[in-house]
């Protein structure tokens, strides 16, 4: 028996946000697009919604005639929330598969879950991919950076589609298949503990510039957007220079002002280090943004604990315009550069060969970290990198060369007004540890092997070595 | 069938360096220890070394025979690598036992696997305990501090012996039943991340006298032996007194001046940061020990990039001693918090009712982070937490009044000399955050909202907003 098969291109299952933005896009670039929905109502509003898009559209309420109105071998992308509801969707929606279909999940999924989905599809006939989407809704929409992960045979198929919706810059898609199962997953994963950082670091700045310097928040925006024409461009600059000179309707106050200090989270930065840390990684910006968004979020201890825990501010003076806008790319480069180590070290531990200079470029237009920075460490990345680190290419230390004075002086600053910086502060600490050829670890091996004999390595013999250390004196 | 049941108190399998400790330990108390060992050639030898303590042993080589060493019912304590070699012992000795019988893993497990142990063993009979060890060898020796999680049964059995051979602080056993399942040894995870903190705090103040002031090892041992009669006295810093002190042999040099500043780790301050994160958790201080120890490890990537990265110093001055010690106080004091925050968000989350004041007291003598500033603590969680803060409580605002502005102006001269103070920055950073009511996350929501329409809470409403933000002029 023939199934009967339609003539959509791509089929997209989930209207939510980014799914209809995803829907309307393909059908922009001419491609025909089946639709449907759980709730089936929403398909019919959709529809309409869409105006003259639809006309490259199908909506069904029903899953198999959703799945037979697809042309074969068909691409089903589902935008649907991530975990639970993903495998009941593929167990839903297996029966009606034809061998050589691809589903595709494009939402933030977890990417262990995409490995072992990916697995569970193998020998199967049918593929399975991983796609991470950034750029929000208006990405989504007028084009979105992806992130594939899957075989080669649904990477084929899916590719035209994808370049044609994906943003562009200088003329080049941002998308590309990044590797097998969960690769694609995974770099969108740490695509958003970089931007976690990002977003931190500039928000560190605003708070420096309100509480330390106390300026208004439109005087900031205007700062921020005259930091648009320099090497900090970027989006997120543009975002938050144009939501700090934003006005409030009903109160006339600045925007920020009337918003809560209180941050969300939905989990990707604590993804991105816990994996780090399962692979013995440290994201010191990272860990601080996740850190600041959760403390922000105990409102109720910060208001009790302000009139209770003294201030101690020292003597420290506002850093300049321009050491804010260094002590910020330094920090951004710095965040950056901890995000690819993760990236670096994911491919080794799956074996997934990622190509960072290719995920900087697909990461140029589109996502919510686009900038031109990516542009450089793009570049960067097709140079060679002494000890296969960011932070040594001869590009990027001609960049930190003229910032790191500036991120001192900031940090500086915070500490002493008291004003907390700890992306910013966590990005120093991390610089200044990894370029300092003899650390302090040395205090803390003596210290492990004075008390639990966990011997130490000498800097002048080779081999396992202990102390020969004396008895405590207060017989501790 | 009756089988035959010998006359000693407690079984300890396993006689590496912990092993031998407790059994040893055990025996001087007066109870009578059977023992046995994988590596049967280990028992004789352990018994030898055991000298007159030898005649309250009895070696077994044969696993049933060990068991039937044992007075029912019995307590047999597991001093083992953690992890599979735990549930082969478990499946091995199990024929062997009898009803009400009690098997103790006193390695440092990860407790989802005490966990899942403990739910094992419901209803067979057996009872299991996981009990978190502190105090290296010479701590299992003479008197370590012990955290039981396990069955009321268990504890009652257990705690005559565990409380003989505890630590004791003004008489006090250091050992307590702190909860069910996996409730000791996640107490121990937590101690053990509480002491990288402690750890690497000291070895940046090390390293800020070495690297910025430019002092001798001995000399700094020194100013750390002056701490012990202060506010600072402590285990760690009295084990860092007399490291530095310490001379090497063969070179004549001071012993840290031949150690290779290349930390090793077992785990246990990543898995407090993992399991910190899953609960919502961060832990700056920890975050930042574990991130130095893994820097420090790089020590190729470091070397190459000494010559290369700019250090970019900037005009600072060193601290005074009086601001190391202070500093040292605040960041030691933060970096308990910190950890105490996670007991209690684990404590919540599997409804253990952990007692912090308990812990504090536990902790006052036996383990690695036994210091003054504990006993400090136990008095602060025994009388009114606000908002159950430690940081809020009056005794700890004490100590912390004086020492911030300290703390302040060590991690400026790290920031502004270039040496890196990862934890202590880590800690004034959270410092900073959670004592000012209106922090900067409103910029961070102001993002949210712009790029993914995440929406905000209002200062002045209730419910979710959006704002009506402007389009960007870049069209980006």
């Amino acid at each position: 028996m023939t199934k009967s098969t339609g003539g959509a291109d791509i089929g997209v299952y989930g209207l939510g946000t980014m799914g209809s933005a995803l829907a309307m896009n393909f059908a922009d670039k001419g491609f025909r697009v089946a639709v449907s929905n759980r709730e089936t109502d929403w398909i019919a509003d959709f529809l309409t919604e869409a105006g003259t898009l639809a006309e490259c559209m199908v909506g069904e309420t029903d899953l198999e005639a959703f799945v037979s109105a697809i042309a074969r071998p068909r691409n089903i992308l589902f935008m649907i929330p991530s975990g639970a509801p993903i495998d009941a969707m593929i167990a839903a929606i297996t029966p009606f598969l034809d061998e050589g279909d691809t589903l595709i999940d494009g939402g933030n999924a977890d990417f262990h879950d995409t490995r072992r989905r990916s697995k569970a599809f193998e020998g199967t006939g049918f593929h399975f991919v991983g796609m991470g989407v950034s750029g929000g809704e208006e990405g989504a929409r007028r084009g979105p950076s992806m992130m594939v992960g899957g075989t080669a045979h649904s990477w084929i198929a899916l590719r035209p589609m994808v370049e044609a919706v994906a943003a562009k810059f200088q003329g080049e898609p941002c998308v590309d298949h990044l590797g097998p199962d969960g690769a694609g997953h995974f770099v969108k994963t740490v695509h958003n503990g970089i931007e976690y950082a990002d977003m931190q670091m500039i928000a560190e700045v605003y708070g420096l510039l309100r509480d330390g310097g106390g300026q208004e928040a439109g005087a900031i925006g205007k700062l921020f957007e005259s930091w648009q024409a320099g090497p900090l461009s970027s989006y997120l600059i543009e975002v938050s220079a144009a939501a700090l000179q934003a006005v409030d309707g009903p109160t006339e106050q600045p925007v920020v002002d009337v918003i809560l200090d209180q941050a969300g989270q939905k989990g990707t930065g604590r993804w991105t280090l816990i994996e780090a840390l399962k692979m013995g990684q440290s994201a010191s910006t990272i860990e601080a943004a996740v850190g600041a968004r959760g403390w922000s979020s105990e409102k109720p201890v910060r208001v009790t604990a302000e009139p209770l825990l003294p201030a101690g501010t020292v003597a420290g003076e506002m850093p300049s315009t321009d050491d804010l806008e260094q002590a910020l790319l330094a920090g951004r480069i710095l965040g950056h550069a901890q995000g690819f180590r993760i990236l670096s070290a994911a491919s080794e531990e799956f074996d997934w060969s990622l190509d960072l200079a290719r995920i900087s470029e697909i990461w140029r237009a589109g996502c919510i970290i686009r900038s031109s920075l990516l542009d450089v460490l793009a570049e960067a990345f097709r140079a060679e990198l002494p000890m296969g680190q960011l932070i040594l290419a001869p590009k990027i230390i001609a960049l930190l060369e003229p910032s790191i004075p500036g991120l001192r002086r900031v940090v500086a600053a915070g500490v002493s007004l008291g004003v907390a910086l700890p992306a910013l502060s966590g990005a120093l600490a991390w610089y200044d540890s990894i370029r300092r050829a003899r650390g302090s670890a040395n205090m803390i091996q003596a210290q492990r092997d004075f008390f639990g004999a966990h011997g130490f390595a000498r800097i002048d013999a080779e081999g396992q070595h202990h102390g020969d250390w004396p008895p405590l004196t207060s017989g501790s």
